[in-house]
């Protein structure tokens, strides 16, 4: 196995902690034998537990160890915290070599934990290959909490072909299928919070709770609701009876970014905003998102509500672009009844 | 190479002919030898010219073609045309086995060709594997007029990620990018005309040719123009100057449908819609529209002109489906000098 194809893989063990490491980072590491062969993987798994070093170093002996490469997506941390310092536990180790993806993107401790493995004898080298978007993906709400200190934004927009998220009755259930519907509630998992607007509740009610088999996650939410309407029909909302009290926060403060600050301070670190269209319109017009998470469903809707009609450019120069690329598809139409 | 294989390629060959063959339908072959081996393939290249079957039967010898296996995308014609019966020509040659993608879809001459293969001792079978949906695909204008004697109508929409062709100052230049545009150019020149309404030629005086190195084509446009205003500043608008007067045609009827039955007798059997949104609104919402070609650039846009802008529906059950599945694309968002 080669550094690349180690490096994919750690990269996809990192993933598997993403619903209950925040705001840790999600970490992957892989170990490869001293002939390149893979000795085991293993990921950080929740917040306060073992890091992905530890985890796949757990299985292996110390005569397996001789002469090993340890791969691992982000810098092996230098400092006691919850766990033990991984670079330090390394440093004990035969092994021969340690290739981070990331370095610690804290400078206070960056390059700290390269420099325990290098005192020890032992190799410490910054990936340096065509992985390292990716890797910056792998744990960018963490990067961003880190060198920003604010919440990392991202949306989930459920959309048809030609961008609305309902019709102007309000009625939006189903836009996507099943398929897509299961991907929500694993993104769910991943922030910390849902972020809604008031219009969202009272239109559709929803439980905004995480449904997925295997994800057992108690989850926050947070409602914008600047007119107070939300708190007065308490009893009629699904959301205040699926969550705890403590679990549902709403704002009704009309400054986006003051929302973000106080609910950072409250220790969100990422939020899922999921509607609805003016919501989405503000976020995205006042440079506050960071990621986009768009589902599109094989159907036209023509009048109704888009998701960025608040979003007023006066010129194509001024277009928000997204970081992919054109996409063409082509399709029969076929129309069902109306 | 296996018949799915093999038909697989006969298609993609056929692909080769689309922007000369029209009005006849695009048709592949592929000629295996007795022990399976590719021998040769062919395309029908253009209108009045030599068939898909005579194409690749021209540079093998009767030798190579004992026990052969003839691989077709459609039925060998059986009657003499404008080129004489490419089931009569394969009845003359030791070949084993033809196997057709799809019956002739004339009902007068269906299944005709396979009766003389069979009565010169030649093995016919009609394909009936997993590419049947994608062999219609092949020559789908051509099988809409035989069945309905109808223009094929295909629309190539440019969108932003939200749906929208246009800022609603009328900007639309550009949305989509370089590659995009390019493959507009290789659509234009696969249908026999493009159809606009008044308003993309006012607000974009558009040549609407086919730019495209290696297609030389002088293709045909059709303009909707209720007012009578574009015939009048003819001498301003580009189209009239690119385009051979015959190849414009300026239609002041309303009604959507009787257009369509004009052009066809005019020899026209197919259109690429280009816009603009009323245009495309009301093909989809008069169930007039049989393909969706559609070009989505990786910006937001925000308040503008919709493509579907016109198209008013009561309820999602009454939506428009289309054929292809949901689709997911996650994005980082940057944002562009505003």
């Amino acid at each position: 196995m080669n550094l690349d194809q180690a490096m994919r893989l750690a990269m996809k063990e990192a993933l598997k902690g993403a619903p209950f490491v925040s705001p840790n980072p999600r970490v992957g590491c892989v170990i490869l034998g001293s002939k390149g062969e893979l000795l085991s993987t293993g990921y950080h798994k929740k917040f306060g537990e073992a890091h992905a070093e530890v985890e796949a170093l757990k299985s292996l002996t110390f005569d397996q160890l001789k002469g090993a490469h340890v791969i691992v997506t982000l810098e092996p941390c230098a400092h006691e915290g919850k766990t033990p310092s991984c670079a330090q536990a390394l440093a004990r180790l035969p092994i021969k070599k340690v290739t981070f993806g990331l370095v610690d993107p804290n400078p206070l401790v960056a390059g700290q934990g390269a420099q325990i493995l290098r005192a020890a004898g032992i190799e410490a080298e910054e990936y340096q290959g065509d992985l390292k978007v990716g890797l910056e993906e792998t744990c960018e709400e963490f990067l961003w909490n880190q060198r920003y200190q604010k919440v990392f934004v991202a949306l989930k927009v459920a959309q048809s072909l030609d961008g609305k998220i309902a019709l102007a009755n309000g009625e939006s259930k189903w836009i996507t299928g099943h398929e897509s519907r299961q991907k929500v509630h694993e993104l769910r998992a991943q922030y910390d919070a849902i972020l809604v607007g008031k219009n969202t509740i009272l239109i559709d009610n929803p439980s905004l709770n995480i449904r997925q088999p295997g994800i057992q996650k108690e989850n926050k939410v947070v409602i914008l609701d600047r007119s107070g309407e939300i708190l007065k029909i308490k009893d009629q909302l699904k959301i205040f009876q699926v969550h705890k009290p403590e679990n549902v926060i709403v704002s009704s403060c009309p400054d986006l970014e003051t929302v973000l600050k106080e609910i950072y301070h409250l220790g969100i670190r990422s939020i899922l905003v999921e509607g609805g269209g003016q919501i989405y319109s503000s976020f995205i017009s006042q440079g506050l998102v960071q990621r986009l998470h768009l589902f599109t469903a094989p159907i036209i809707l023509g009048q109704g509500i888009g998701w960025t009609d608040k979003i007023n450019l006066p010129h194509i120069k001024n277009k928000i672009q997204v970081d992919f690329t054109d996409s063409y598809v082509t399709g029969t139409l076929s129309v069902t009844k109306r």
